[in-house]
């Protein structure tokens, strides 16, 4: 249904006030969830705020801890402090560096919950005419090329470029659907599509109840969609001193890591968001396949619904996830 | 049919001496060529110095010129050098960047001729125990999602994670073949698999000829393995001040990136590596799915060949290469 996002963003901070966040830290985390239903990508949005792992339900168990610091680098101990919240400062500082000395490269381990959309992030990097990588491992539950057993997480990764105009933002699970989309699959009784998964027995199934005890295959069930996956599992695992392949303790450490280049490294930024600009035209000037109405460019579908949102000021959000949260 | 690598070698630098080039260069370009030989990955090795492009009839219109160089990058102009000599040069540079400053970038453009394997030069980075990501753009021969124009080239992306044993490399292209792979294709007059490509009308074909006109679909025929190829186009091309979506024209400039990033900037190198080393062994001792053998880890299947290769002293090439360039 449609709610007024001025409403909906008011009640957020309400919840994390009474969960004992202070309106700073509310807003940043509101930012990041507003922005994922704003731009239909509800999943990412408000959703967070039920299921299994409430953002607002997560507490910190020390303050969060920078463990390693360098000119070009950073390294978060979260100590379960909520992911966007973290994953908002691990942004600020990935800047910082970029902008003070050409690249950055910051992880975060020991979040506790999932850090939401990362195409938001890797946008705001984006936003200050830097290249922006994020990648997010989480607890296992893809099996890698040839393996029965859900080695690696859903493990997202993201990339956004300047342009002239809007950056353009590319954001991809290396997992067929997201862990979210398997559990709301699990609640509402559908079943998933077939090939994408196998039981605990390593049979194929198509009940997502028995994928998520088992375990999905790489988004194009091949070595190429499990190799990116191990990608992340890497330099969102072991190069951020977060967990890896570890979907038998199922210890909840989600790690991230966010990196920005500056175009200047090599180039000039002008002439590089120049080219992008026209590189983004060209593609969406090109001859389309048969039955093709439009061609869009990654992230352009979501771009355009958030600015409808925030023209009309309302925004399409999940009565079930609404009545959960007592918002109705 | 199998012949010994000593009289191989011996046989590709005198080619390359023939065609005016200095035995270390010569040398260097043979070493990226044998390796992909001996990997067992037989298109990126001597069958590069036939076909449209041959590597040893490059000629460069220019000394290789150093563009911009930073502490941490430097943009390399190769004036038309044979690829696999200015990628060497361009691997040297990148590692004393990350080795001096902890990361380094470095782009290289105006190859007129195709680098060869990317694993052979992230692995050069990896077994320095740093992370090597390498990515070529080339002319165009993949349509981005929806539209029927190719404007990415094949462009491969590849990573290697340095471990206690030898690093872990992972290579693909976001096309479903190589370019070789469909001049192969013609050549022997054999078709191409259903579903992976269009003639230059939009139609679906499975005739290589028709394919080389038209365009291929991304690798996995989706919006993402359509997105990591435009990935691969920014960051090999505007960002290396290299062509991108250049299929009319056809230039014939591909772009290279080089990055290398010390795990040091975040944890500890030691750490870093044997926690990739316990992933791999991990993933090699998960559950096989059902019908599979052995799980594989990225590039192992490359290494045994070429540990096997080196053992023996044989490498196994294309009895037709060998009669093309004179060998046999």
């Amino acid at each position: 249904m449609k709610i007024s996002i001025t409403d909906l963003r008011q009640k957020v901070l309400t919840t994390f006030a009474d969960k004992g966040f202070n309106e700073a830290d509310a807003n940043r985390i509101a930012d990041v969830l507003l922005w994922a239903d704003m731009s239909g990508v509800t999943p990412m949005g408000i959703a967070k705020m039920v299921g299994s792992e409430p953002v607002q339900n997560e507490k910190a168990t020390a303050p969060v801890e920078i463990v390693r610091d360098t000119k070009l680098s950073q390294l978060i101990n979260a100590h379960h402090t909520a992911a966007p919240l973290v994953c908002q400062q691990a942004v600020d500082v990935v800047i910082q560096k970029a902008k003070d000395h050409s690249f950055g490269l910051v992880g975060v381990n020991n979040t506790f919950c999932s850090s939401a959309a990362l195409a938001y992030y890797v946008d705001r990097i984006a936003q200050k005419d830097l290249i922006g990588i994020a990648l997010t491992r989480s607890a296992g539950s893809v099996a890698p090329f040839g393996s029965a057993d859900p080695l690696f997480g859903t493990n997202p990764i993201a990339f956004a470029f300047p342009t002239n105009e809007e950056p353009i933002v590319f954001d991809m699970a290396t997992s067929p659907m997201t862990w979210t989309g398997l559990i709301l699959a699990k609640n509402r009784g559908e079943k998933i599509p077939e090939g994408i998964a196998i039981d605990s027995e390593g049979n194929p199934t198509t009940d997502p109840a028995e994928a998520i005890k088992g375990a999905m295959f790489p988004f194009d069930h091949s070595y190429k969609g499990s190799g990116l996956g191990m990608v992340v599992e890497i330099m969102a695992g072991p190069l951020a001193a977060s967990a890896y392949c570890d979907y038998k303790t199922y210890d909840k450490d989600y790690g991230n890591l966010f990196m920005a280049i500056d175009p200047e490294l090599l180039v000039d930024a002008k002439d590089f968001k120049a080219q992008c600009s026209d590189m983004a035209q060209v593609i969406k000037a090109s001859r389309k396949q048969k039955g093709v109405d439009e061609i869009r460019l990654p992230g352009e579908r979501a771009r355009a619904a958030y600015k409808e949102a925030q023209k009309t000021g309302m925004v399409e959000v999940d009565e079930v996830v609404l009545k959960e949260l007592g918002y109705l």
